[in-house]
């Protein structure tokens, strides 16, 4: 019984960190009174700790830095998980450099609620060959959690028809991504996220969400769709 | 005695495939008939080829595919070298699948002119760890050719002050890269490129380069620059 809430950005244009889906946060942690949070997204762990205390502590949830603690029994013992945004190959190889990708699968897969943003979705992801973010480092494998059977570009961004630069469009990066691999991906517009609780995945928020089949066609899911791949 | 031309970008918006830079790419392979071409960034490799041999064509230099030959014995027969742009992962994958890094590597340290577009400028880097692409396919290593002592991120963008996306600048994005790596990155805008030959690199095209370096600050090339790291 899973439970996961799949956050494409952590800020939305104009408003404050996580306020965009923060009602939606306060319910799906209805009953938890801490979560345990991984930074290793970005780099610099205690000031990002920071934010997120300060956000948290707004909705009554205490947060533990993993960074702070032995992280393996910290794993084994919270109640909740947030993992954060920043750049994803600096993330996943740190999960992997402390070897808990295993024991975060596990407790996600036997129902300790997770919430990802950014790069804590792309990590949720079997790989995470759908991210945006530059290599900096080289992780010992793109395989990531694991945790949904498709793949979920976050901060996904529609081409805008005005540009006049030449780089791919994330469009076009996604159809390379489909060329290569035997998978589907969901582009999540910022403003938008996923709960997934009962085997069922709802798409939340206004912006909407565009699936990248196999074939090469897509479709638009908009708010309050069931998503089904 | 390397010498090589590095471009930004294939196509600038409105103009035609390498046009931009058209008339330096003729003097850079002056004397010179034939070049190999590696068309493995992209997915179709004939027609890749096709559009590159229409374009070389009207410069009277006759094109090679790769993958038409076997790609040891052509890169130890070429006159010349051309890497063309399209998902850098999926190229220096296939560099490593037909074990042709140290040979191209071997020729182009001994003289054989290198021209690379985008992709063809992220592999000639120390490493791939400043591409733009998404990464679809995983290499054995971020090792590129290790041309040149120094990182370029092509397709430099500047942040639009007006956008209301929150993905990371590229500028963010670079600044990440320094955080973890202890290399300097030259972020090369569209319709800008360097032409390096006799140990010394010049910024050729408008639009100029951006200098990021270790401790954090910039540098702003621009045309006709001698770029000394």
């Amino acid at each position: 019984m899973k439970k996961l809430l799949l956050i494409s950005n952590s800020i939305l244009y104009g408003q404050g960190y996580l306020e965009h889906c923060k009602s939606d946060i306060r319910n799906f942690l209805k009953g938890i009174k801490e979560i345990l949070f991984i930074p290793y997204a970005l780099k610099d762990y205690d000031a990002y700790a920071k934010t997120v205390n300060d956000y948290f502590s707004t909705i009554d949830i205490s947060v533990k830095g993993i960074h702070t603690t032995d992280p393996q029994t910290s794993i084994v013992e919270a109640s909740s998980l947030f993992i954060g945004g920043g750049n994803t190959f600096r993330l996943l190889n740190e999960l992997y450099k402390l070897d808990i990708i295993e024991a975060i699968r596990e407790r996600v897969i036997n129902g300790m609620p997770y919430i990802g943003s950014s790069a804590g979705v792309n990590v949720a992801c079997p790989t995470i060959k759908t991210t945006n973010d530059m290599p900096i480092v080289y992780p010992p494998s793109f395989n990531g959690l694991n945790l949904i059977p498709f793949q979920i570009n976050p901060h996904y961004i529609d081409a805008d028809p005005r540009s006049t630069h030449q780089g791919e469009t994330r469009e076009q990066r996604l159809k390379e991504f489909c060329e290569e691999n035997n998978q589907s991906v969901i582009g999540l517009r910022e403003g938008a996220w996923f709960w997934i609780e009962n085997e069922r995945t709802t798409l939340k928020g206004k912006t909407g969400a565009k699936l990248f089949k196999q074939d090469g066609t897509t479709y638009e899911f908009k708010e309050g769709d069931i998503v089904e791949i």
